[in-house]
């Protein structure tokens, strides 16, 4: 229950068009643990962030409980890793919320608006291919969920390296740069040699044989002989990212 | 050969203390590509920072040539990765220069001056044992040539948590913070939790048995259930400090 | 067949209520050697357990035969590793028997009843995450078919390290601690700074990308820099809870 | 300085057989902390174990300053993974301390006295080979040092598993049993499936080839088919030692 | 076809039974090349063993045609890894031969007739579980395509190794021993210790977690602290078999 | 004490040639346990071969005492695994004994007589290239310890056929074969192809880059697509032999 | 829309059989960018080779996009990993191009004219099994694409090693080879030591057990003892066949 | 002993320079195989190139033997991987021949003369660093001896790419291009992506933490996006120029 929501139940209270006893019973449901989560709600203060809802693993009935218990703190909440027949469940059990949005490319499920940027910094999401782009639009959503600009520059693979320096320019004019890349993940290398800004390597599973669901990728990645990049787990959109937004807006 | 140096030799061949031949000698030398390393001196321009001397698998003889051409273009050059017995060796060869230091707990050689700091945020570097320090050194000399403040917090591992929580005021008035840690790298984990700047984890390959030589630590860190936590190469202080000090000058 | 189910047919018997040649088959039938599993009968006198069954690879027709046989010596017999499924094939076999209950959240079947505890000591269960629940009550069923009180702390990683120390209480009143956590496995060591109790590390194959399906947890806490913690395998709650059983009644 | 050592020092003072500008160094040399150690000095109040050295990758410099800090809040500091070289270059410098012993088959330093055992329960210590036994006599001298009686039952590998069998009731009179073993590491299942007491599996770096330094005998023991056992870091006699005793206590 | 096939076939053309297009159409069509596969007919006289076919990753069409092929060369024909939906597809295709058989334990097609044994000696098969067994009985049909003797010992892992002593007669009295077991593959080693005969050490995939289907079970037997242990791939039921056999008919 | 020697003491007691007390103390220490050994007497009755000393790990000291022990008991004591020093050191200590000799080109101590051969099978010891013969010494020293003839044919890789085509004849001579292979180890499926004897793969450290120290070959042998073919552990010559020797003497 | 079709429909609009505004669409459809793709028109100009379609992990609407604008620029397009699905939904919305074929046994689809071979020399594609074939097909597809003769030697494993022998004429007379081995992988070596053109080693994910989906092969490929084998990744038969073709171009 | 050798030997034996007992046990030492090497001189006709020592595990003794037998067959015989100590003594052993000359830089021993080039396409050796340089100049030495025009193009790694388009012409001119590169294997992506002839890629062991000694460069090229690209073992620079020496011929 937001603030807002909290304020609209007591003056329907005070109006008499909603009894104590409902009342009553809205406020304790708002209020009551949920048995199989601890959420975090002090992590804004902590780390100037909301929790993010995880939902891998997580049953579209216990994310159609947790998103409005965070909706309440935060004017946005994300959930990542949802499929599209989960998404559709948690849609259903949240029909009378009308700011439940399933954005397809990326599997995340958006509850409230996204913000407008809070910074002037924007953030480029760089792919090596057309396969890297569902993890780097994870990265895209959770950019704006997180109050960023950014910018796409996708399927600039080494194969074809003139495709890179034609986007250079773009690349260059953001504060921070995520390279997206699996195979031979050389990419991100590459472009840390070029810019002078953070370049987060995102290590995505894309590749077969040898590349071994992204440990090539991130091998290189982690042994990259360009200075100032940093890696991100295999396929982990979001948490580059979340970490791009920190730094971003510094 | 430095401008400076180079307007000291013209006008030493001015002043006829120095004869034109020996002159044209030493312009040449200094102006001779090296055979065995193709330095790259528009990194500055590209990149905001200079080259960097990486030591393992260089010999004396070659960071003797190596380190006053880049001294020629830049204030302060770094070798890492240098043994005490190679330190003396290219000190030896470098007799006449009086501005070769070698930092003996960071295993970095340093030409020139460290400069004073360019930006005014710090870079907190964090261990979380005793046996992490010598990487940590690294990225504390590498933080401070590249113009920044730092904060050291040493020996604050998960075993005995008190510790961390003793020193968290020093480490969240940080920018940007390194954590170092080895055996279960933990730490990265814990503080990535408490604080609102990027946090740089920096595996060590400390540990026996199945720590595999800080293969465990790696994949604690890339696998962090704190967000923000981006992972550098392990033992790679360099690394993670240059990261570091890109962000720090965000 | 236990004791008093004998006692009862030799009466039934007695009485002329069963006929010989009926009460003769049953017997023999009980006695009959399985032709696919040689049950370790014995195991109560050497460890002072009873022999469990491992439901993962067995079909529901050799469950339905084992569990009366063991069921025979034992007030209650633990099937672990068993999917809703089989469950409802073996549970319409056994239709008969009032004693089988299947336990979803844990994935076992539970033949018998679970015995008041025999000790007064507690087992404390402690998970990072929701999703690393089902591998902790398939350790809770465990400990309390083998006679434990358990505690369940649930959702407390490290990520929002507050949550753990509200609950530290609890952790600290019990007799031995199982920690189970998935991703980077760090809640284990450090719970293992924080309690004088034996602590048992449960990594549990939750995660993506270089988790390795528990591998990263695993090596995290193999790793631990907290003394006093030990490792069982990857989402073995049953192990977990047997060897905390065993120290629960020291 | 322990309490004792201080009330001396103090009546030393009130005697004036100590000036006050000696007494006063002694003391604040005694309170200043390390430069490169953060003490866990805390750690009997929240563990109820004092903390432990671990010796590796420390200087004999560094151990020879920390041993009189711990030893001055506990009877007994145990120092781990020393040399025999790096314990003589301590000895040295602590050569007016009496009580700095060096356990050279469990290449530890002592200093202070092995309690008496502070209960009566026994921890039994099994070898599957002679190679194993370095590190089993670590973790009996760190048994030894938490207040325990241990006993030993070397070289009864699987190969000749007779010895085993002969050896079967000292280890079954022992409250918990630790099983140090490499190669195939099979000693831990057998002597799981024996006895009632809790099993503390000890992987060792013994054998060649596909042992790969302790991997095959770590990997046999977290899968051990017998239940009830949980496992260490290969080598970590150490840690083994450390949870038995804290079962011990139990 | 086979000589004697061969024979009625010109036998029925003599007696004008069948007309000489059709004979010669069939004699034509057995003497055809596979143009999918490059039969090895020499085998039994370079091997002493007729060729098997390894029926994964084939098609029912593809083995169709392969097992009359090699049925006219050997009177019996083994065909493993085969699904029962793979094997009805080949038993309709082949539905005008009566000798084509499905053993579904073993998962194995066999055309033709088990051989009596052609040698006195025994090979005995061990299995540590019951899961072992499906590995177990593609072992033993092999071995008995193969002529020879075989005793089943199953379930007698070293959990309870009483079980193990309690069989140890008929092991002994194999000429040669198959040992089954996955998890911790403890058995292997227990088992080479106890008797005079070669022992096949054969891992299977059972198991779970850190187990890494199979791994853990297969170093534990490369490494095996007994001696006289070979060891074959996980799962291979078939090689173990006909290395049994080899050294059977020695 | 041989049994001879036994009696000979007994006889100088009888004769007056040694007094009682002296017989005592020479009886005694015979009679003694070793405190860091347990030794294996009734491997012999067990299976049929005497306990082998495994070198690496032990000290010359007690190799010198564990030698004479089993001396006692069997005309021929193996000791693999030794260097040229401990050799030596071995040698001094036991100078009085005139059956010890060093076999450098196995790494092996020999203490008593190569026996002649028991049976008359052939073990054929086949290596891919030069570098392996160490390795396949090490299993012809045991193979002539355990009575057995052998025949050696050395450098017959791959890469060169006609090299082992050249001696096909030799090896298809021999009752059993081991094949010797580092690198691609592709040699033992080859040979495995062509003969009709038990192969023993013996996979060896040799190779660099990829090789892992002998995990390449070890997989190839593993993955052998000749049957009959077994593996043992990467350079374990001695248990190659040993496997060979039972195979040899059925 | 390649130039003849584009003169064509000029040539339309100036016949007026096509009005302006129709033309003017499907000019600018035509020379629209893709927003998921980034094609590499310039690669023929740069490597001499069109781009191809890696199929795997783009839809049937993706791909049916991009083959008709690689299609304008080249008379044959290869899409590579093309399932029998996806390659008929591609199939129907390209329904009004003629030229778009599927090679099943390969899984490609050809849209387009194989090519005459445009050099004399022969790529041999030689496998060790029938299971290698698939990959094998996409290595035979892809080298005619790009213009070459090839010659297929199928099932000639070193097993059976005569079957090798037999086709080494048809293998020695390609001026570029190609083994495609699983399992073992042990065929590359072999046919390396016995031809004198450059041997490309394709290793496949056939085999089960420990050949961990190619790892087998490709080490042993890797680890080589014949000279002159290069190795690319496991299944890649379309890296292979590119290569072989490069070389066969030279 | 060369034909010409042979030829003077005679002569020398005719003038009675020679007498026949002399010239008859110097012939005879030169047809006597080696008893511990199986030369394989058959190769020229099979392969069309000599064999080349492997001199690692090779002792300078043995190396001294190997090599006069393989100069006889061929004018200049290669040996690799030759440390310095060990080049001095077979120098020293062969001191009477004068065409035994070690190459450092390429750790190589080369007998007789490196032939003028005997073809007009050059092999172009590119590396990313100077640390890989040795591999580089090992690459080097053999395609010189196997009669190539070679071109250097050192240090040009990825994190200064311009380095690598200032030297693309050169690169473009060779026949062959071989790249070597460690840590992240970046450099022979992009210059697969620029070339259109073959590219052996060539993993080097330099690098730290996470590159494990080459696989994170071999995982990198193996997975290359960029086609045509083939790969060697780690560090296998001979191999690299063998099979470039192979391709440069045809």
């Amino acid at each position: 229950m937001t603030p807002a929501e909290q304020r609209d139940l007591l003056q329907a209270v005070a109006d008499h068009r909603l009894d104590v006893a409902a009342a009553d019973q809205q406020l304790t449901a708002a209020q009551q643990p949920l048995d199989f989560a601890n959420l975090d709600l002090e992590r804004p203060q902590r780390t100037g962030y909301p929790e993010t809802v995880f939902g891998e693993g997580k049953t579209a009935e216990q994310i159609s409980q947790i998103i409005p218990r965070l909706r309440a703190q935060t004017p946005v909440v994300l959930c990542t890793r949802v499929t599209t027949a989960k998404a559709q469940a948690v849609q259903q059990r949240l029909a009378d919320r009308q700011d439940v949005r399933y954005v397809a490319a990326a599997r995340c499920l958006v509850a409230g608006e996204i913000p407008t940027p809070t910074t002037t910094g924007t953030i480029a999401i760089v792919t090596a291919g057309t396969s890297d782009i569902p993890v780097a639009e994870e990265a895209a959503v959770t950019a704006q969920a997180f109050g960023n600009h950014i910018s796409r520059v996708y399927d600039v693979g080494v194969a074809g390296i003139h495709r890179l320096f034609a986007k250079l320019d773009v690349i260059r004019q953001a504060k921070v740069v995520i390279v997206a890349a699996g195979m031979d993940g050389a990419l991100a290398s590459v472009v840390g040699g070029l810019v002078a800004s953070p370049v987060i390597a995102l290590p995505t599973s894309i590749g077969y044989g040898s590349s071994y669901h992204g440990l090539s990728a991130l091998l290189t990645m982690l042994n990259s002989c360009a200075e100032g990049v940093t890696v991100v787990n295999i396929d982990n959109g979001f948490g580059a990212a979340y970490a791009a937004s920190v730094m971003n807006h510094l």
